[in-house]
């Protein structure tokens, strides 16, 4: 095999396959990428056996052929290369000579033949989104999926289509996201769980362009998105996701609307009294006009006013301040809704079309 | 006590005192910054017993007082508060209030007569220059201490002031980094050696104006830096530094120019191959025209040629690549000079007036 490439397509295609590779793995071929060129194309490959990714490559193909090769040591060779046209060649013996200018790099592969290739995918049903929104709705919900394993399918996103909209949900138990996309025409059908370890990645590779669009195909046990010259394909959390109508409501006893920049970094700034793994919650006194903010810990005391309007009744309620903080973060509205019931209630943040909704359970305090 | 600042001008100085804090100490009141209004300024200072700082404030002195207050968490709580004046106010109990808009903190802070305050220091022997210069100067040498305390000596840089010129010198065993600057004025002769770490803290306090000046005061135990409104004063390591002249020669065999960028990221692509903790050597191959770069591992192998020039002997020598690394990224030079001997002798990076001389041992090697 013999292949040219210029270096930025090259650091741009291993770059994408790399979000496949896993960090820690007992296969080393694994921890390969597949450089497959055996046809008249250029595709890079690496698969990690959840998630796989495949990217076709522009480049010079002088020999054909096929080698996988260490992803990590592969991708800093190419980075740190001069700028200039970059030849890969191989030997018998599944050495990859990588050569730039006056260097030359020797690094040992492995068959093309030993990889596995991910699986192939029945183009059925599907949704075409730009990749910035699902880039954005991916970034809003994906703080709220549990960060252990002991419940596989909260450390997954509900991804549902239903009457053309696409509805994303992450919970840990704790608090719930909810984002809805409206969808061009008419779309089957969804309700599948997708890994967020696959969500992350593929964040990390779709282009900020409104005009750039992805399309997902769904089966039952995978998914995969189909966008530029790449294709992501990810096995589903198998089971039924948790119902999450049962857990929302419409009814309220306090209605605050509050400016979301002032709301958050007073919230940022109790936390400096909050070590971490400190359970101590925030306390949020509502009052008519008015809302105050106050923590007392070991280091010190905060308190804080902030001018609001409120509807219904006072209430006193305490918070994990970060689950509020992850929320505030990502919501892009000025002025903000908060709904609550009581102290023991949970909490929504919500707009009035429900394209969010975040709801977050209180915590107890000591008044 | 009761105090108003700008929040630019409180931040700046709790910046500047809060490089004399240490990370780690049994004795909280190392952990705190001294604000002191007790008379008509505003100081604040830290002192690790090692090195201390201590900066002049602008601010309104309602009423006058001081107060000790941990400094890590005053510092976060300046800098998350709004962009707004700030009071910083005291009760009987030595509770400090700091107040900006509606936001209200506060900390428990401690006496003021407990803390130490920074030794007073004789203002005899001095030299003065640009604080560009002395911050560079440091950061051009301070990477060749050693960095564990087994030889206290070496965790320092001498400061040597002889003939209108200050030559600052570190070394780690492995190599020697020498920076000379020619004085303005008459000078003392002076030979001291300063502790790294208050060489690395200086430096990030010190400005990038050239035109911004610092006094650097001398006694037979400590050293005192005075600029802007801040003066930085540290213990001196005791007892006679390395005798570094006899190390130097100005012998050569062999006399290589190379470009120094070329050079720098040919040695960089090379420590690709090298895990850390492995010990492997780049060879250096040097004949007429041209420098090869080798070097093998078990992860593969490079190869690049370089164009030079050359006077003299052909020779082969091996290097640990860091070291090489370590001393071109500071040199400004783009074309340098390299003088070898054999490939047991050190070698010396220098310019012709001797501003700069990087020596580094060279390492065995299987050819």
């Amino acid at each position: 095999m013999k292949l040219i490439f210029t270096k930025s397509n090259l650091l741009k295609g291993v770059g994408i396959v790399l979000k496949a590779v896993p960090t820690r793995t007992t296969m080393s071929i694994l921890e390969c990428i597949l450089i497959d060129a055996t046809a008249n194309e250029i595709k890079f490959t690496a698969n990690d056996m959840e998630l796989g990714i495949e990217t076709k490559i522009e480049g010079d193909i002088v020999e054909k052929g096929k080698i996988a090769i260490d992803a990590k040591i592969f991708s800093e060779i190419v980075r740190k290369l001069p700028d200039n046209d970059i030849t890969i060649e191989t030997d018998s013996n599944y050495n990859a000579i990588i050569t730039c200018e006056k260097s030359m790099f020797n690094i040992s592969g492995k068959a093309g033949d030993d990889f596995s290739y991910i699986p192939m995918i029945e183009k059925s049903k599907c949704i075409t989104i730009p990749q910035f929104y699902l880039k954005e709705v991916i970034n809003q919900t994906i703080f709220s999926i549990a960060a252990n394993d002991n419940n596989k399918m909260m450390t997954g996103e509900l991804f549902e289509v239903r009457d053309n909209e696409l509805k994303v949900v992450a919970l840990d138990g704790h608090r719930i996201a909810i984002r809805t996309i409206k969808l061009d025409g008419k779309a089957d059908d969804i309700k599948v769980v997708v890994p967020g370890k696959t969500l992350n990645e593929i964040s990390k590779i779709l282009s900020n362009d409104v005009d750039a669009i992805v399309n997902i195909y769904f089966t039952n046990n995978h998914i995969l998105f189909e966008f530029d010259n790449t294709i992501v394909v990810s096995r589903l959390i198998e089971g039924e996701y948790f119902k999450i109508n049962q857990m929302l409501s419409s009814d309220y006893e306090t209605k605050i609307f509050v400016n979301k920049k002032e709301f958050l970094n007073c919230i940022d700034r109790a936390t400096l009294l909050i070590k971490e793994n400190d359970k101590k919650p925030i306390i949020i006194n509502v009052t008519d006009g008015s809302l105050e903010l106050k923590v007392n810990s070991a280091i010190g005391s905060l308190n804080e006013n902030i001018d609001i309007s409120k509807e219904g009744k006072d209430i006193m309620i305490g918070f994990n301040p970060k689950f509020l903080i992850d929320a505030l973060r990502v919501i892009e509205d000025e002025e903000i809704s908060i709904y609550l019931v009581n102290s023991k209630a949970p909490c929504f943040i919500k707009d009035k079309e429900e394209k969010y909704i975040y709801l977050i359970l209180p915590v107890n305090f000591n008044a």
